[in-house]
């Protein structure tokens, strides 16, 4: 039986081939790289939403990562896509939390689960209520 | 009052300059930048035990990461000198644990703490114990 | 006047937003990173001719890159889109030499120009001549 | 007999330990990250002169990479340990070229070669002569 994602609702998929450049010796997607990818796949998620992140900063919001966490359960190699499930799980009052699954093309293959948590700061850096606009945004379907 | 280590007995201390290429539009170290550094504080505990990485796994012992997270606590910025302790906070029958803080050169901030957890495979990708010579070698002052 | 594409027919555009964590502290594409889109650049352009680089390789037929160059003309910043045209220059008995445009998404600014050249070496690591397969296959529209 | 080296004096040696992050499928240091090591090697040379580029920066000269190549003749592997010789192979009016060699810990094997160019721009961005205390600093032993 295939593994079930535990994503919350409107998550998109972001896909993804892997490069030579983020392989390693043992011929696998290197560890790191996941945190790349988790930010593309942040990216891609809100563009999704109809904003860039850019736009997000440029309306004063911005979301530097607190916390960033994975789990690798199989490894990923050179040219393999991958399909990168994005959802927001956690709304807090002045942090926003991201889940992120790696599948393989046909989703029979948990690559990977990771979380980022991101806090809401203003342009001066001190913290700011995570605004309605953005929680409508990300939430939309 | 200066942040107080955590870390486990046995540490070494890995010094970093951060380059241009390791920071981003934030004009800070990049988020999934730790984790390179945390391989490079690995391999130079490792090599301050008298043996590097590779040899160990000439010796049949891969150390695949089976985990990663990191906590973002201060941001560091281009050309900062950081001082990684790292060290081995658990040993289990088939995996280890990793354990870094990352501190400025006066260690008077604490940057970022973080783990990676390692399982213990044979060159076959299956898991075996933890040989004794590596516990040894990695206790050893 | 708008720069003109000085590539060769038969090229590919691969298309590409950049990330945080491909720009630096100037706020823009960190020059290392280009060398990396061309390799992704290069992928597509193989992928596009209905092969991957990962079944040349099985093919017997491995292309490291033995020069690498690139002229940065004008910055890319985070979340901008580019395109990059990717074509071969130059065939050669045992070589190959892949040119490489980076426009922004209007092409009305040609960001940077760069080339990559790669032997061709069977699995043993010795030079062969390019196997004809592999120029119908590129040459193909 | 050992290749010779063609820089020019006053070069400094950085050493450099190849990480599992910085290799590829192939077991090789990945063809980009040699931009990566040019520029840690090139922060050392400048810090080896009793200055860090911070502080040129500060001091109102900002030297970005206008082209960038490297000639590929030995690969690297994870764990080897390499030598950077950096030195300043061109001054023209508004920009400095440097050049590079990557050799083996014994000096036996010369790895790759490579230069960067860069611009001499003020805060602005606007081309400005290369100040004589740059040059003098570069340039004393």
């Amino acid at each position: 039986m295939a593994p079930r994602s535990e994503l919350p609702a409107h998550t998109s998929c972001y896909d993804h081939f892997v490069s030579y450049g983020e392989t390693d010796t043992m011929g696998v997607l290197y560890y790191a790289e996941y945190l790349h990818i988790f930010e593309r796949a942040r990216s891609f998620f809100i563009r999704g939403h109809g904003m860039s992140y850019a736009e997000v900063e440029r309306r004063g919001i911005i979301l530097p990562v607190r916390e960033a966490s994975c789990r690798y359960r199989a490894p990923v190699r050179f040219d393999d896509e991958i399909h990168v499930l994005t959802g927001i799980s956690e709304w807090k009052r002045v942090s926003i939390r991201f889940a992120y699954e790696v599948w393989n093309k046909d989703r029979t293959v948990l690559h990977a689960t990771g979380m980022t948590e991101h806090a809401s700061v203003g342009p001066d850096g001190k913290p700011v209520r995570v605004p309605d606009w953005l929680k409508s945004l990300f939430e939309a379907d």
